[in-house]
């Protein structure tokens, strides 16, 4: 039951995917490797490169959309997809150096089907890796032109701050249940759109793009960063464990206040009344039983936080494919940015 | 009882230090305050400005060796002391980010005569404001010269890395009872010596330096900082708690294996097993008995691990005046770097 079900399948966005890899894969790789080796073992279970014995895994590790984003994007401004590389590793790396921070802080002790680095390295080693990623994500722009390098710091610099930022409203939402829409909205802004609207529009300005065409790249990463994370807080709820990684339900056993959450307790309903007074409680926790976690989540329902996520997370795609309009952009990245932003957000596959 | 008491006293060097501030210090505050407040608090509250309850505190924040060495770099190569501004700024977030982290994985409580970030703001927090000050040390360099930001900038990506490996060795030292001596110089040789490297280089590369004096100065660093950790390991000891900020003996209550320590336990002495004895026991404990503190204070002595020390310490502070030597510096710069050098590892003030 997925909110997207309506929207047509986009066949060509995983190849896409699949290409954009082959470029950035190798030099991703060859920037982990010069790390020292305790906090590169760290950042390659991390990946999903190793297993936690330092054994080499060979599945794929996760679809990668930012790298992907960072790519196309120096191909939509008229550059070979190469000019985007440093651009591709520089969001990626600060992509996990803050899911390596974020789960030491938020405890989670499972991503993408694995124990986190910190269940398995320690705190410690987990921040470590995290800070050295940070670092590396600078360093990988240092390689390229200098002006060009520089207006592409810029951009990762504000999006790593507006990504702290956004970690910090979402511990501190942890502690009430006063939160609004507006201001869930401007977490999810942060956590999420800022870095994705750096990711959009790097490979631009490693091309020395102009103004107008880095700003509508911008502003389509940030509206696919927003709707991204819609459909990723409907998943939390809906979603099925075998595509999120995560036990049905747990953003409601962890009482995380996330969009559909938000927009039902603030609907004025009955339904949003007696899902905060839920919250509220202890009942709501890890070990609940199912049977209260799907109570919690038609109560989401019924207090329209499903359906107010799922218009507002089409109104944000819509919003970015519009922001590509207008601009001169070469035709087939375009094409492909657009279908990668459907399919990232439609995600029942 | 200083080991450095026979050297003798500089007058100017405290006269260099505060000179320097007055120029970094405005340009440091400005750019902590356009984080989001969130993170700057904390930033604010750690740098010593102000309180936990945030009022502003006029006391003086340390003696901020790092961006002075910055400042006085330029001056070296005989550009204007403002040409190394942004470095100071730098090379000072970058320290302070790994203080942050640092205070959180070693669960320090006290540093610089107050409460530690996390134990006023949380773990949490303590971590994201070092991760936005790492960040931003980055963003520090990018208003100058695109040409002379990018040296500058893989100066400091190459010391972070460095920072991270010393604290990486450090928290394995604390599993170990077979520390060499060599490992424990290596380790401060990250910890300290390589941020210090690049303090004391970093505004000769934005002043666009030739290579041969970039290299004397970063030796310089790279010394001063070896000497520093070994007068630093001593003081852990046998300084004074008004000076150092910990109480007497901290660092063998906290069985820390600092340079003395290690050199003792390696002296293949009576005393030195003796001590790997008490080491390896629960007998040295943060609330152990200043007698037990003593003896073990006595066995590093009596196993030759403070003279090595006093002895290596001079030998890193030699090895930095003649780092120096030979390259072509603007005279008075040089002779403050030099004063700078014997002021800071002559810590009995």
């Amino acid at each position: 039951m997925s909110p997207t079900a309506s929207w047509s399948p986009v066949e060509s966005a995983p190849a896409a995917l699949a290409g954009a890899r082959d470029l950035f894969d190798g030099p991703m790789r060859a920037a982990v490797a010069q790390l020292a080796p305790a906090v590169r073992d760290v950042a390659c279970y991390h990946f999903g490169w190793t297993d936690a014995d330092g054994s080499v895994r060979t599945s794929n590790s996760g679809k990668a959309v930012r790298p992907t984003l960072a790519v196309l994007s120096a191909q939509a401004v008229g550059a070979p997809a190469e000019v985007g590389v440093p651009g591709a590793l520089a969001v990626e790396f600060v992509h996990n150096f803050s899911l390596l921070h974020d789960d030491v802080m938020d405890r989670d002790e499972e991503r993408r089907h694995r124990p986190t680095a910190w269940t398995v390295f320690g705190n410690s080693a987990a921040i470590l890796a995290g800070d050295a990623l940070l670092a590396l994500a600078f360093e990988a722009l240092l390689d390229v032109a200098p002006e060009r390098s520089r207006a592409a710091q810029r951009s990762l610099a504000s999006a790593t701050q507006h990504l702290i930022v956004g970690q910090v409203d979402d511990l501190d939402f942890e502690q009430r249940l006063d939160v609004s829409v507006e201001e869930c909205l401007q977490m999810a802004a942060g956590k999420t759109a800022a870095l994705m609207a750096c990711s959009a529009s790097i490979g631009a300005r490693l091309a020395a793009a102009g103004a107008d065409v880095v700003h509508a790249l911008e502003g389509f990463g940030y509206q696919l960063g927003l709707a991204f994370q819609l459909v990723d807080d409907l998943l939390g709820i809906w979603g099925a464990t075998a595509s999120t990684g995560k036990p049905v339900g747990a953003d409601l056993r962890a009482r995380k206040q996330s969009l559909p959450v938000v927009a039902a307790m603030s609907s004025g309903t009955p339904a949003g009344a007696e899902l905060r007074t839920l919250y509220a409680s202890a009942a709501l926790r890890p070990d609940a039983d199912d049977e209260l976690v799907a109570r919690a989540a038609a109560l989401v329902d019924e207090a329209g936080g499903r359906s107010w996520t799922v218009d507002e997370s089409r109104r944000r795609l819509a919003a970015a494919h519009e922001a590509l309009e207008g601009v001169d952009l070469e035709p087939v990245a375009r094409d492909t940015l657009v279908q990668i932003a459907d399919y990232v957000t439609a995600r029942d596959h």
